[in-house]
């Protein structure tokens, strides 16, 4: 049975050396093929005591490795699987279901126990000799190696009592036929079990936590072995949730009106200043790939596009090594007209974050606190009153400056993360929200495209949304006429060449006619990360991107 | 009013030269002074008669230039505005709304019509001098730019007869008012008008289509003028439908249990062959684009996401300038866990884009219609018996042979771009449908982790889908077993090496439990392009990128 599934790795034999002492040499290959042959005595007498008790086992049709399947020697059953979920319509009915294997355990030559998941469920199975059960069966099925995949057969029965060790407390299954579909090599590079557990603290990877056997698995450690890493339930429930975000958002804005776009990654021109960008090789010239949607989503409210939205990759080729930076991200973008005042797209983003925090407590909640409870996160807080505090930069500075901690902070300065947290700390003890927005930043710490306070031209028609005090996203009014986009872009620190190319075809778009608009871009894996709790951004990426890794 | 929107482009003086005739330098120099002198009486002449008119004129409040929205000078209304689509609603009432100019003409002194545009709606406005509204707006009306941006307040008025150069024929406009929110400069670069004409056939390009005025415009000025040219209404109809496709897919996909995943788009290592592929510089090393999510979708599925699907950019650096390639598109990916037969996945594939095409039909049509009848496109052909023709390739292959046009097919080649799309008509003729599979492709040219055919090793379990006879879609069963997998990379033509860094991480995740899996990957713009029977794939792109193309 799968015979490919058994041959060597590499047949190829090791090239000959020069011989130094052929004799030595002639005496070591004798020894060699007695051993051989002693070997192949050996393997016959096991193979023809297998035969022996094959011949008794009456169960050898009901359990062993399958063939590969699609390949030539698989043959269809057409039987249905189960999912487990459902397992409670099932009771003392027999089901053929696809799961893996979490561990297995022999508790005697007649019994034998393993835990069985599916997706976030797992489920104890139970297997025992019988008149029609063998034994041989029982010692296949408690030997099986974890994570291999298997279809199982046997019957729904209601537990004696509840089954701790498993997500399906109430039911178990007692397995009539067991079938490695695929086998797991062994050993394991990293356990499922510890992925499961919480990263060690900063500095502390070797130190054995509190109460438990082993030490934490680095972070390291565990994206080399993402696909092993990745099984976790933890890990299961953050890309669940991650997904959910996306579908959130653009669930929302569809009802809105938006309609999604797709703008280029590969750019012939560095624009928005240059710094941070990936080059690349694009035939014979060199070309780029975009930070951010930013200017191709102006440009499209320019082309009569009233409201764009766009879900893509973003680049940022930043040497930070910080917990909330990676230099490639999912950038959730939005971008649209608006009638007399930017104050209508901040209430979008506002009812966007309040929507999708609304529903993924609705939706996600197994998920959110199955993670949060490994990291003991707080709820996240949001007002009573279903008003999102919304703060005017020099008000965040007052409280700042009340507070004490940061005393000397700048009326016109931009914030540090330390003080963004501060603030964060403030906002939620007076306003008892974890999401808020800080509204008309310093112009100078803004880039050149945003429009200019109409109260203080210091201060600029842009705001921050913030989780948790941290920044999720960063949007503004833009600038919708071309001479003093140009302008801005002259005056800004560092200046930005209005006709450079990449650069000039953006400003020129303003030139045929543009209505006011403003918009925001979101990070998706920072609002996964913040949203639970989470110690480090990479985390929320599948495999993630940071200055040292670019694999697997 | 709105200083910042009128200030000079740039404002510095030339720098001198030296003089060779100062005698004739200076008589220039008087001339240029009393001809300045000239202007400034006139200019003052101007005024004076301009503010006399003012003085009279009782609409002066009524029309005008806005200062820039959002800036100190502009002062909000807070009146409400209204879509076009619902002006059955507001007859005889008094409407605001925002549009832009398609054309404004002045009758007489008296009278001016304006076609008024917002998305893909257009109306007829008029604006008529009487004791309440005065000649000098009626002028300001009839002499707006083309394109630009306007706030308007009128009349929605039931039209005596029907306005054919509307796409609104029963209601008209009555101005009130009219302001200019941002002027369009003159001249256009490209006309909107003729950006809603077809292209010119390939090398017919400076060719007078019959019956019409000027020679249509070529791909190429569109695409140098895409923000102006994507205002047309095919286009906004494309890039509605080209949303609605990716809607259509992550909603089907959504319904059936498929996770959103977001893979990495720079990778350390050009796996996949290493051909066509994009190279970057990251920190300190080359770094690749991803050509396809492809292994990372699969080790997904090993880290037991049952069902993942895809929506993000894909890169290929193929040196081709066909009328269906680009450079950067948007792939459709999804990858899923199957029981016991890859036709399973087909199946998925199948019902898939039939609901796309089913629900692109019920809400797309108006858009689909539109742009259809510019390219005088057949409908799209979908079986009667909602049954997906599923074509061995043998059988195809026979097709194509009987026919007589390429009786020299080969069993085991691929089908080239003519031969396809033979088959394609082949098959509409029999089945009646421009949608069908191909089944069972030869093993030799398709990837090297694909699943041998059980039936002939010469084939394999692998499809592809196809639309009015393209390939719009490729997709197989992938071998899930990691020697299995090594041994067909090292006998693939060319080889692949299953050790290299990047490829190996690959492999070995099929080393630790993995489940019978297929999938494909399809090119959104193809189904777009192929839907629409569009005559270039750029058309479809927002801001294409093809090997001489990086800009806008």
């Amino acid at each position: 049975m799968a015979e490919e599934n058994t041959a060597p790795a590499a047949g190829a034999a090791a090239p000959t050396e020069p011989s130094k002492n052929a004799l030595k040499k002639a005496q070591k290959e004798k020894e060699k093929a007695e051993k051989k042959a002693a070997a192949k005595a050996r393997e016959l007498a096991e193979r023809q005591k297998k035969d022996a008790a094959d011949a008794e086992d009456v169960s050898k049709e009901n359990y062993g490795e399958l063939p590969l399947t699609g390949s030539k020697d698989f043959k269809p059953t057409n039987t249905p699987r189960v999912d487990l979920a459902t397992i409670a319509d099932h009771v003392d009915k027999e089901i053929t279901f696809r799961c893996w294997v979490e561990n297995a355990r022999s508790q005697s030559a007649k019994l034998a126990f393993l835990n069985l998941r599916q997706g976030l469920n797992t489920v104890q199975a139970v297997v025992a000799a019988s008149a029609g059960l063998s034994k041989q069966m029982v010692k296949f099925c408690g030997t099986v190696s974890t994570e291999s995949t298997l279809v199982v057969t046997g019957l729904a029965k209601k537990a004696p009592e509840p089954i701790k060790s498993a997500t399906i407390q109430d039911f178990e299954i007692h397995i009539q036929k067991l079938f490695v579909e695929k086998a797991a090599e062994v050993p394991l590079p990293l356990q499922v079990e510890d992925a499961d557990r919480p990263l060690p603290t900063e500095g502390e990877e070797d130190k054995v936590a509190e109460g438990d056997a082993r030490p934490l698995v680095s972070l390291n450690t565990r994206l080399n072995n993402r696909t092993i890493d990745l099984r976790a339930k933890i890990n299961h429930s953050i890309f669940v949730i991650k997904y959910g975000v996306e579908k959130l958002f653009t669930e929302f804005l569809d009802k809105q009106g938006f309609i999604g776009v797709k703008t280029p990654k590969i750019i012939g021109a560095a624009s928005e200043g240059g710094a941070n960008v990936f080059e690349l090789k694009y035939f014979d010239r060199p070309a780029y790939l975009a930070q951010s949607p930013q200017f191709y989503k102006q440009m499209l409210i320019t082309a009569r596009f009233p409201k764009v939205m766009e879900v893509g990759p973003v680049f940022r080729a930043e040497n930070s090594n910080t917990a909330r930076h990676l230099t490639e991200f999912t950038g959730l973008d939005l971008e649209m007209e608006f009638q007399e005042h930017y104050h209508e797209v901040m209430r979008v983003l506002e009812d966007l974050m309040l929507y999708i925090f609304q529903e993924l407590n609705a939706r996600y909640k197994k998920e959110t606190d199955l993670v949060r409870s490994v990291y003991k996160v707080d709820d996240f807080k949001l007002p009573e009153s279903g008003k999102v505090p919304r703060i005017p930069f020099p008000e965040g500075i007052k409280m700042l400056r009340e507070d004490g901690q940061f005393p000397e902070v700048g009326e016109y300065d931009d914030l540090t993360t330390p003080q963004e947290k501060r603030l964060g700390a403030l906002v939620l003890e007076k306003y008892g929200s974890d999401f808020y927005v800080l509204d008309q930043f310093p112009l100078a710490v803004r880039p050149a495209y945003t429009m200019p306070s109409p109260e203080n031209p210091k201060l600029s028609n842009s705001y921050d949304l913030f989780m948790r005090g941290q920044e999720i996203c960063s949007g503004a009014q833009r600038i919708h006429d071309a001479e003093l986009l140009a302008k801005m872009m002259r005056e800004h620190d560092p200046p930005i060449d209005p006709n450079a190319p990449g650069t000039k075809e953006y400003v020129d778009s303003f030139r045929y006619g543009a209505p006011p608009h403003g918009g925001g871009g979101f990070g998706l894996e920072r609002i996964v990360q913040f949203w639970l709790g989470l110690p480090n951004i990479r985390m929320t990426s599948l495999f993630p991107r940071d200055p040292q890794r670019v694999a697997p």
